[in-house]
């Protein structure tokens, strides 16, 4: 990939339009008659791809089978290995919380514990988000901060909370304190870098604190904290690529994602109709939209085959929606694959289709795995799509003389 | 790509020859009827390809359209990113200067001046090649050294010159002197990084005498100075490859590049003849041949598709020639593309074709670019181009036990 220093001095800003279109996990395996996108009806899409050009991308590098992070950051243009989001970051973005570069998040599960501190339900029962609403107010009121740093807590869903530690010199280098079964203690959060010491001071003194406020309560008389971590210092695509870009994305990580990037989140409501609609109200105001669909991930992961092809013969119509705008560039692909066979992220590279005036077309005629394997981009590494977007609508000078 | 360092220790010299014959800007886009290698009639290209096998390269990397420089250093087997080869330098390899690592090269425009000093046309109204050579032996004669350094400067073309500051401790790292626009001043070179300070206040000194030299001619009276730049430091073809390359072009700039990695410059003559005619005068001296064919970039860069099919038709019948002379190995390529449709360079891959003995054949047919995406080469960083060719010319030894 092209270093960012040169990438920077070559983007320049026509007025031209690139619309990048997720379909979260949408590539499958065939079971017995073929994978979803095989089996899905999907005439705009394949209209699409005879007008386009195919291939196939690897998030991060074959074999390795993404999260939703890394597959999202290479998509957006950026080295997924250069730039790892930790888990907290992610759970706080995802709730929509603005973070800073003196923030180490953390996700946090409410937790139940028995009277010899011994973990009893490491979900203290999946408890209601009302209830985990509650018990966030009262340790909130009670913890505010520790030595000098601002303590935020947020409720997420059920069990699910984040803790933001906000205060100069922090540092993510900490292991979870989740021992990962019941019947054992919470562990202290074990420095994993000298730098992280203070830190890791702090989050002791707020789980001792936090034991006492919530210590009479039930189920949840407890916490297990995981995945803390900083924003890593990504540079938005502004900076980087010259855009101005929006996001439109149902579910509040993509939406985190999006926005780690300088992504405008636009207001997207529910459905794909609503997506869609907002892309078209927004239209005039940007140049670059990412529009994310969920649910083809969703059933992927709860292995609904039919379920899946439905999505993506819901999303099929809204081509000619999204043509009637009048788009320079559009890119539909998955962000990483969700097989039903596996029920969970996979490795095997995600379907690519780019169309705009200037691509070479390759006579491919389905937006199908199969076909994209044939397609004239060839494989590629995902983190190539957004300069290939770029190049399409005209948005990259030329390197060197 | 492998190492530099580890290419090296595993190049050999057996007394096989490989011909790279690069057809500038030959690949294209469709416009209806096919791209210009769709639509041109190669039977014997098609039968090479048929013998061969296909793959499609990017100069840089995907999306990324190259100027000559870059797509003919990747070519050639270097890394285009590590070596960049500054505007001043080509500029100057282009008309066959010889520089060494003490020189300091830009490219220079004729300007005109008013009284205020202020520029009122970029280009002096591009004046005659004639024009600008009485001026170069004007300005020769009175400007040949300043504080110890070396001033050379040589005309190019029309308005367009080509000036050399040669001595010790130079740096290139100056902004450009042209305003971009006219009724504005020309600009002082600015410093980029502290070592070119000294450069600096030579190349000022360097435009106050010119201006003082040329001030009363009509219509240039002054000069805009760009891309300043040294030598990259380029390991010799020889060095990296252990090979005895030629270089056969018949435009300075491709016969300047193929000089900066040390390549022998043949006298190639007008026409396509005339370059396989020079091939075959040289071919027991040398075990590499570089054969440029000009015209298929610049027919691409009129926009005159007819015209760039007819430049493809008469490579064609030159292949059962080159066979006569019974190379080992065969690529056929471009450097970068140049649609006709966007009249310009452009990030689309290449079109390769290697033929030798030992290719895995791959069952197709045509040297096209569709062809290419089918091709068993897959898609390749075009730097990997110049390892394929030794591997097949059985020049690269093993590696590791």
């Amino acid at each position: 990939m092209i270093p960012q220093e040169i990438m920077k001095t070559l983007s320049v800003s026509p007025p031209s339009r690139i619309v990048l279109l997720v379909m979260d996990g949408v590539g499958g395996l065939s079971e017995g008659k073929g994978t979803p996108l095989e089996v899905a009806e999907t005439p705009f899409l394949d209209t699409l791809a005879a007008r386009g050009v195919l291939g196939q991308t690897d998030p991060v590098s074959p074999g390795i089978t993404p999260g939703s992070g890394p597959a999202h950051v290479s998509l957006f243009g950026y080295d997924p290995i250069r730039y790892q989001i930790g888990r907290g970051i992610l759970e706080a973005t995802g709730i929509g919380m603005l973070l800073g570069p003196d923030d180490v998040a953390s996700r946090g599960n409410f937790a139940s514990m028995d009277g010899d501190g011994l973990i009893t339900d490491r979900r203290a029962g999946r408890i209601s988000t009302e209830e985990n609403r509650r018990l966030i107010e009262m340790l909130s009121s009670e913890i505010k901060e520790i030595e000098g740093v601002e303590v935020i807590l947020k409720t997420v869903k059920e069990h699910r909370f984040v803790v933001v530690f906000r205060g100069e010199g922090l540092d993510g280098s900490l292991a979870d304190t989740d021992p990962q079964k019941t019947g054992a203690p919470a562990l202290d959060p074990a420095v994993l870098d000298p730098a992280a010491e203070r830190t890791a001071d702090i989050v002791k003194e707020f789980i001792r604190r936090a034991n006492r406020v919530i210590g009479d309560e039930k189920p949840a008389n407890t916490m297990l904290l995981r995945g803390f971590s900083r924003l890593p210092d990504l540079p938005s695509m502004e900076e980087l690529f010259h855009l101005c870009p929006a996001a439109i994305a149902t579910y509040p990580m993509y939406r985190g994602l999006a926005g780690l990037v300088g992504m405008e989140i636009l207001e997207g409501g529910e459905t794909i109709a609503d997506e869609f609609e907002a892309m078209k109200n927004n239209w005039d105001r940007f140049d670059f939209f990412f529009i994310h669909i969920k649910k083809t991930d969703s059933y992927g992961e709860d292995g609904d085959f039919a379920a899946k092809v439905r999505v993506i013969e819901e999303v099929d119509p809204f081509i000619p929606v999204l043509l009637k705008l009048d788009p320079d560039v559009i890119a539909v692909t998955g962000d990483h694959s969700t097989p039903c066979l596996l029920k969970s992220h996979s490795w095997h590279p995600n379907p690519l289709l780019i169309w705009s005036k200037y691509v070479r077309r390759d006579w491919t005629e389905h937006f199908t795995e199969a076909e994209c394997t044939r397609g004239g981009l060839g494989r590629l590494p995902a983190r190539e799509v957004m300069p290939l977007m770029l190049a399409n609508g005209l948005k990259l000078e030329k390197f060197g003389a």
